[in-house]
C-alpha cells in the first residue's frame, strides 16, 4: 500500500511538472570526447560500449574526468569490478594546484569493508560516510556483475544510492561544484597489474534535480559536516547544539558554577582549550545532564597533545583539585603522546575508554582506528542506551561495553578507578571537555535523547 | 490439538486402568488427628477450614508433621500466605537424633527470589533445586492468594507443580520415606510475631502414583543428584559421563600423555588429588576437546583447600611446569585460604573466573553465593554456547561472559594472563581439573555438547 501511495506520488510530481527529465549522455558506448585522463597513467578503452580503465605500475591513483563542471546533478552509471580492484567515481572535484585530483568520491569497494556508495573525500579529508554507519547497504554491491550507481547533490546534500538501496546522506559544504572522474586506483602490489574497471549508461540531470531526486530512506542516518548548525534532518531527529559556537552558555566549570574563562577561548567557530597547565583543572561540564543519548562532536588535536570526553560525570562527588572522573572518550596524540604507551595494552590510545577499553575498528575487524591525524578534525560519537555504550572515531566504532555488566565492574577493579565507588554507574551524568593542559578545539557538539 | 490428545490419551488411561484414584483425606477441615507439631512451638489452629499457623519468637522452625510416612505418593494441597514469612511443606522427612525435622521440602518462598515450589533440603544440604534453574515456575505464586501445589514422588524421581506450572524435577536418592510437614518458619525479627500461613483441601494419593502423575514441562531442566550415574532424562538430552567413577578412562595428565596415578586416588566414587605438594602439577585433562556444551560436577574442597576447573585448556602450548592454563572456575575455600584475599575484589575466590571475574549471584542479586561449605559436596555448572560462557555454583549464576569479547581481553590485559596470547580464544579445548596441592574430590562429572 505504502509503495503503491509513493508510486502514485512520484508518477502525479511527474505530470504535474512541465520540465521533462533531460538526461545528458557522458558517455554513449563509444566516444570519450567529453573526458580527460588526469593525475596518474592508468589506461581507459572503450570496448564493447564499456569504458574499461586498466592498472597499471608505477603511477597514482588516475581519474578519467569529465570536461565539464557539475553543481547540483543527479549522476547514473553502472560499474562492473571483474577483480578486487578498489575503484570509485569522484564529483564535485578539482585538481589541485600540486596536480593531484581531490574532492567527493562515491567509492567503489570490493574488499570486506564493503563500503561501495560511501562517500570518501579524495586527497583531502578521507571518509565522510562510511558505511559502518549503514550496514544495511554494505551488501548491496555484487562482485564480477553490473552495478548501477546514483549519485545525487543538491546544495551540500549528497546522496547515493547503489542497486536501488540508499548508501549514503551526507551533508558537507566544502566544494560545490567541479568535474565527475573514474577512478583507475594505484596499485602497490605487482599481481594487481592488468586488473580492471568497466563502466557503462553514464548520464546526467542538472535541471530541476530537487524534484527528481529519490525519497530517502528513514533506516540510513544523515551524516553531517556543517559547523555548529543543525540540519532540518538532526532537528527532525531531536539533536540539539551543546555549544552555540560562540558563548559559554549551558556550560560551567567541572568543580565550580562559574565558567573558567581564563582556561578557555571561543572563536572561529571553535571551543579551545588554552592548555595554560595550571594547578586547577579547567574541565567544563554541561550543566544538563544526560542518560540514554547520542553525542557527536569534533575535536583536534595538536602534536603531543592530550584531552578527553567524559560522560556520566558526577561533579557533586568530586570537588576539590584533579580532573573529575567519568567514562572517558580518550583524546590523544597517540604517534606523540608518552600516554600511549601507558596503561594497559593501548587502552589510553584515542577513541578507548580510558584506562579501560582500547580502541579497536569493532565495525570493520583488521581494518584498524581511523583516526584522521593531528591537527585536523575528527569526529567523536557516543552513543549510551540501557547500559550499553559505544565509542565511535570517525563513524567507526571502536568500543562497546555495558555499564552495568559484571564484567565492567571487574574490569574497572583493576584500572586506576577501583576505588571510585559507583564509577559509570549514575543514572544520568553531565558531559564534560577535559582541560588537559593542551590546546585541544572542539565544535559542532550535538547531542539528543534516546 | 496436542493438548486434545494429552486429554485423551489421560482419558484412555483412566478407562483402562481398573483402578480408580484413591486420595486420602489428611484435613477434612476440621480434625488435626492425623497430624503432630515437631520442632519448635509455632501455633497451629483450625480457622474456618483451614489449618492456620502462626510464627512466635524464641522457637526454631516448627512443623506440622502427618504421623503416617510416605514414599511413593502424590500430594496436592492449597496455601495462603498474608505475610511475607517463609514457609514450605516437608515430604518424605525424618526427626534428627538430635530432635529437629530434616529432609525435602517443597519451599514456599514470599520473597523477592521467588524460590516457592523449588526443592530445598531442610537441615541437610540446602537448596537442591532452587528455581534459578527455571525462571517460567518464579512468576507462578500469588501472595495473599490460595496457590495450588501438587507435589509427586516416584522412586528417586520428585516434581513439584505451583499453580499447574512445573517448578522442580529432581533426582536424588538420599531418603525414599517419611513424613510430610507444614512449616511455621522461625522468626529472627520481632516485627515477625503473628505473621500467618494458612493451608486447606490437603490430601494425599498412595498407589498406582506412576499412572497418575502429570505430564513434564521441556522448558524445565532435571537436575540429578546421582552419583556418577546418568539418568534417563540427561541420556535423551545428551549427557555422558565424563568420569566412570573407577577408572582414569578418559583422562590424561595436562602434560604428558600418562594418567598421574600417583598423584590422584579413586575410591568411593570419589576422584581425589592427593594433594601432595609435589613441584610437578599433576593436573588431569579430559581427552576429548569441547567448544560448545553444558558442564556439571560436584567438587568438595577441605580447609584452605584450593583447586579448579579449567575450559578452553590447549595443552600443546603449555607443556612444561606449572599449571596448565585456561579459563578457571575457581575451587576455594574463601574463608581460610589466603587466595581469597589476592586478586582483585574476590575474583580469586569459589565460582569465580579466576583473576578475571568475581563470583556474585547474578540470578538473584544481593543473595550472595550460595557455597554449601567446606567437607561438603557444591555443584559446579559451566555453559558454553557461541562465546557466552557462563558459571553456576550450585545451581545460581556467578560470573556471564562472553569470551570473543573486547571487553574481555580488555579484561585479560590487566590479570596475570596478560600475556598468555589467545587466552579463552581456541575454538576447543580440554576440560582440566587442577591439582594445587589440596585434597579436593570431584564426582559426578558430566558434559554435554551444545
Amino acid at each position: 500500500m505504502k509503495q503503491i501511495l509513493i508510486t502514485i506520488s512520484l508518477f502525479s510530481l511527474c505530470i504535474l511538472s512541465s520540465n521533462a527529465q533531460n538526461w545528458k549522455i557522458l558517455f554513449d558506448g563509444s566516444d570519450l570526447a567529453q573526458w580527460e585522463k588526469r593525475g596518474g597513467n592508468a589506461i581507459y578503452e572503450v570496448q564493447e560500449g564499456a569504458i574499461v580503465g586498466t592498472a597499471v605500475p608505477n603511477t597514482p591513483n588516475t581519474f578519467l574526468c569529465t570536461k565539464e563542471k557539475f553543481s547540483d546533478f543527479i549522476l547514473e552509471l553502472e560499474v562492473l569490478l571483474p577483480n578486487d580492484l578498489n575503484s570509485g567515481v569522484q564529483f564535485r572535484s578539482n585538481v589541485h594546484e600540486k596536480g593531484y585530483v581531490f574532492g567527493y568520491q562515491c567509492e567503489i569497494d570490493p574488499s570486506k569493508r564493503r563500503f561501495t556508495a560511501g562517500i570518501y573525500d579524495e586527497s583531502r579529508r578521507g571518509w565522510l560516510y562510511p558505511l559502518s554507519r549503514n550496514p544495511k547497504a554494505q551488501d548491496a554491491f555484487e562482485m564480477a556483475k553490473w552495478n548501477s550507481i546514483r549519485i545525487e547533490c543538491l546544495g551540500n546534500e549528497m546522496r547515493t544510492y547503489i542497486n536501488g538501496q540508499m548508501a549514503s546522506n551526507l551533508i558537507d559544504d566544502e566544494t560545490a561544484k567541479g568535474f565527475l572522474g573514474l577512478q583507475v586506483h594505484s596499485i602497490g602490489d605487482k599481481s594487481q597489474e592488468g586488473f580492471k574497471v568497466m563502466w557503462k549508461n553514464i548520464r546526467i540531470l542538472s535541471e530541476n534535480v530537487k524534484q527528481y531526486r529519490w525519497p530517502t530512506d528513514p533506516d540510513v542516518p544523515q551524516i553531517s559536516y556543517l559547523k555548529n548548525q543543525l540540519t532540518d534532518w538532526e532537528k527532525a531527529h531531536g539533536w540539539q547544539l551543546l555549544w552555540d559556537g560562540q558563548t559559554s552558555d549551558g556550560w560551567r566549570a567541572a568543580t565550580h558554577e562559574a565558567f573558567p574563562d581564563n582556561a578557555w577561548k571561543m572563536d572561529n567557530g571553535e571551543l579551545t582549550v588554552l592548555g595554560m597547565q595550571q594547578k586547577s583543572s579547567g574541565d567544563i561540564i554541561t550543566e544538563e545532564r544526560f542518560s540514554n543519548f547520542e553525542l557527536e562532536l569534533e575535536f583536534k588535536v595538536p602534536k603531543k597533545g592530550n584531552s578527553g570526553i567524559k560522560y556520566f560525570v558526577n561533579p557533586d562527588l568530586n570537588e576539590g583539585r584533579g580532573s573529575t572522573i567519568g567514562c572517558e572518550f580518550q583524546i590523544l596524540d597517540d604517534r606523540n603522546h608518552p600516554d600511549a604507551l601507558l596503561g594497559k595494552k593501548g587502552n589510553r590510545t584515542v577513541g578507548s575508554l580510558y584506562d579501560l577499553i582500547s580502541a579497536d575498528n569493532l565495525t570493520t575487524p583488521g581494518r584498524g582506528k581511523q583516526f584522521k591525524g593531528i591537527d585536523r578534525w575528527n569526529k567523536a560519537r557516543i552513543v549510551v542506551k540501557d547500559g550499553n555504550v559505544e565509542h565511535w572515531l570517525n563513524n567507526e566504532k571502536t568500543v562497546t561495553y555495558n555499564r552495568f555488566s559484571q564484567i565492567f565492574q571487574s574490569l574497572i577493579n583493576y584500572s586506576k578507578f577501583e576505588n571510585n565507588d559507583h564509577f559509570g554507574q549514575w543514572p544520568e551524568g553531565a558531559i564534560l571537555l577535559q582541560d588537559h593542559g593542551d590546546m585541544v578545539s572542539f565544535r559542532s557538539i550535538k547531542i539528543r535523547r534516546l
